[in-house]
């Protein structure tokens, strides 16, 4: 570990990014170019987002399964707007076994085309329906200009994709699935999250409509946390999925599809991290509680280490992930700060004075001040500890959105202040996308969301002065 | 579901595969040659696999990270005898975001050459030593004869690669994965596999050696379930990855890999399925427990769906994975011969008069008579009738396997009772390649695995009478 300071936050938070991933080994750049090597400290992050993901999948009634990663371009190219969206980002192979193909492949942008190529074989009657499926893969989506984790070419995510009976049913779905993706933004990764709807222009190619949830990290800027798409008939009438409908009639089929990725590990970096480094939420943090044994002498030393594992064992059995540090080539404070930079929530302290007196010495990485605990304390409170811990992120993550959410009283103040203060805007939108598109031209915001239902917001467009037909969320974002 | 019967096993076992695999749900071909389609019903006992394997990984200290798809084509040919045996199956990516690339990119065959790459970097000192890592992902091997599950071009699986500074060390761990794979196998696939050491012909490209643990199936063939290799300096040498020992040396790291696949999907079914269909270990059934109610009219209906619920939900309750069919629009034989197919351990069947009587029908996938069993009992038992299903199917498999291996007595003997009776031939070898080439030609069986440790068989080579240096096991093999 490098015992230079970070960069500061607010002097320049980029920076301040790249050395935390770097420096918290969490994840590196690959050798081909856009491509990302996720270290155990962050991988483990994304292990436990994935369990308490799936396990609500699992929850609502979803199966996984897994579907191909290369895609014939012929089948690719099927539903316009989808091929037209994700064309310029495809990697293809073109030789294989020796060989060159006969028909190029696509390594999966995404996997709707091949999804709903073979829902056809699997749907026929209302009674096949609905499919709830997803799947957890690789997907690739050619990047030049990559960030670790938040954009790289090929990233890791799960893609939920289900097909309805009705429209109503599928947009019931989708919206069931934003709310998982809350969830699990909020209770989880700790990050408050405010969903809505995209606006056409920021649609999923394919899409009717796209749900999201959106968050703000500590630099004011929003980050796409997880979207839910309804795809209405678009996908089973370019694959010609039809199905006979309780009425004996044919009928295409009504689709969703979700994706949550590992992008969000940069999220929960960029949502809570302070200029020591990481502050992890407990739910995810791959060590929940480090504990660091202090001597002077080997004598000294036999006896704390001795302690602190029966410390460590007794935690661990209550399902707590739990380290010892009893490393010999490093001081407590080099190990303190290197904690603190990997975002243990949970630091103790064990010296021979505290192994006297039956204590140890806590210190929180959300702050406070450092406290000698009766070592049977630190044991029986180290749920509620982490608990707190987890909600003490949630609620400074949630004060920083709300103080940082700002209404649009006038162009120019929105102008100005989205540059200088940065955060959401909220105000009257007239609904046009050109109009969208020259506020975003000018102010480099863009449209986060709507509201999930269109809102009247009872005023005229900030921009044009038409009649306002809806409130739209705006920020810089990621 | 397709009513007609399957292919008997004894009368076509490859056909019978294919059915069952079809029928059952597990998989299909994807669009691209050579790709699967993985199923829900197939997919889940991946998932329960997987489970049973990572918890393992962990409890022996390893830690999951992730290395990119598309390794650039000079990497990969860095270690001679690697690139050599990859070579032929690699698929290509030459074009990525509309453009020809620079260099050409693989994707991974198996990743020592982008990981040892890396560990360059990630190791300096015997400090860092040992890495115990591993990944879960996708990777493509160009096949043009495929069979689902168990030979296709893009595959999931976990590839272990650790890092060491003696080679001690890496041939105990090594051994280590490789006891994790026959605790996976017996213990969780219930398939009895005997550990053993590959020929230096049937090495994985790189290493120094493999060592394996091999099965057999139920029509005689032998399927290799999981490699663990010892892969000495080779990998260190050809990517340069020296550490300081602590002698203050600079030394060459040592190195192993393991991986295990989804292929084992079709190794259980091959291991325990029967001419009615899939047997499942219960470990890895993704239903365990079916529960059909029996009625003929709605008021019947009713009251035996309301009885069947409880007993789902009290079975669910200890963590067992119950389904009720209650679907309306299938008669219970229909229902059974599906379940039956699928492989569900246990049926219980739920009529009026069970309801009556407080009691259900109890049928065992793995045979014995119906039985009625009160209420209560079926509740108390469930978890040892779980068990000892999973300990008869793993009995029955160990007795066959048993019964189908057979000293070699003389090579004519051999010849003819590997090509007639098939199974494993136990016997003294020379050591000899060319000899182990010939006689692979001339039977088309090969040397599945010799023991860990090279033993003196006593006796002279089955073929060519030259002094035997070691023993072999030779079957026909997947």
């Amino acid at each position: 570990m490098s015992t230079n300071k970070l960069p500061s936050q607010s002097e320049d938070f980029p920076a301040w990014y790249v050395e935390v991933v770097k420096r918290a080994e969490l994840a590196e750049h690959g050798p081909a170019k856009g491509s990302m090597i996720i270290k155990p400290h962050g991988y483990a992050i994304w292990e436990h987002t994935q369990r308490a993901l799936d396990d609500r999948f699992k929850a609502t009634g979803h199966e996984n399964l897994y579907f191909p990663l290369l895609i014939p371009m012929s089948l690719l190219g099927k539903e316009a707007d989808h091929v037209e969206g994700f064309a310029p980002q495809v990697a293809v192979v073109t030789h294989g076994g020796g060989q060159e193909l006969e028909e190029p492949l696509a390594i999966r942008p995404s996997s709707e085309s091949i999804i709903w190529s073979t829902y056809k074989r699997w749907i026929q009657s209302y009674r096949d329906l609905p499919l709830l499926y997803n799947q957890w893969c690789n997907v690739m989506r050619w990047e030049m200009r990559t960030r670790l984790f938040l954009r790289t070419s090929e990233f890791l995510w799960q893609e939920g994709h289900t097909a309805h009976a009705t429209s109503d049913e599928a947009v019931e779905e989708a919206l069931r699935m934003l709310e998982v993706y809350r969830e699990v933004a909020e209770d989880v990764l700790a990050i408050p999250v405010i969903k809505g709807r995209k606006s056409a222009g920021e649609r999923f190619p394919g899409a009717v409509e796209t749900y999201c949830i959106e968050g703000l990290m500590r630099d004011t800027k929003a980050l796409q946390c997880g979207t839910s798409h309804f795809l209405g008939q678009n996908f089973a009438k370019a694959y010609d999925v039809t199905f006979l409908n309780a009425d004996g009639q044919q009928e295409h089929a009504w689709a969703t599809s979700w994706g949550f990725s590992a992008r969000m590990v940069g999220g929960t970096i960029m949502a809570h991290g302070d200029d020591a480094g990481l502050r992890l939420p407990p739910a995810v943090a791959p060590i929940q509680v480090v504990i660091v044994p202090i001597s002077r002498s080997e004598e000294e030393r036999a006896s704390v280490i001795g302690v602190a594992e029966r410390i460590r064992s007794e935690l661990a059995a209550q399902g707590v992930r739990v380290r010892v540090d009893d490393r010999e080539q490093h001081r407590p404070g080099y190990k303190f700060a290197e904690w603190e930079l990997k975002g243990v929530p949970v630091r103790v302290e064990l010296g021979p004075r505290d192994v006297a007196a039956d204590r140890v010495v806590v210190a929180e990485r959300t702050g406070g001040d450092k406290a000698e605990v009766p070592v049977a304390e630190l044991i029986a409170g180290i749920r509620a500890r982490l608990e707190g811990i987890q909600r003490a992120l949630y609620a400074e993550a949630l004060a920083y959105r709300e103080a940082n959410t700002h209404e649009i009283t006038s162009y120019a103040a929105f102008a100005s202040g989205v540059a200088e203060q940065g955060g959401f805007w909220r105000g009257a939108w007239c609904g046009d996308a050109a109009c969208e598109a020259e506020i975003a031209q000018r102010t480099k915001a863009t449209i986060r969301f709507l509201p999930i239902e269109p809102t009247d917001p009872g005023t005229t467009c900030m921009h044009c002065g038409k009649p306002g037909v809806d409130v739209a969320h705006w920020a810089r974002a990621y």
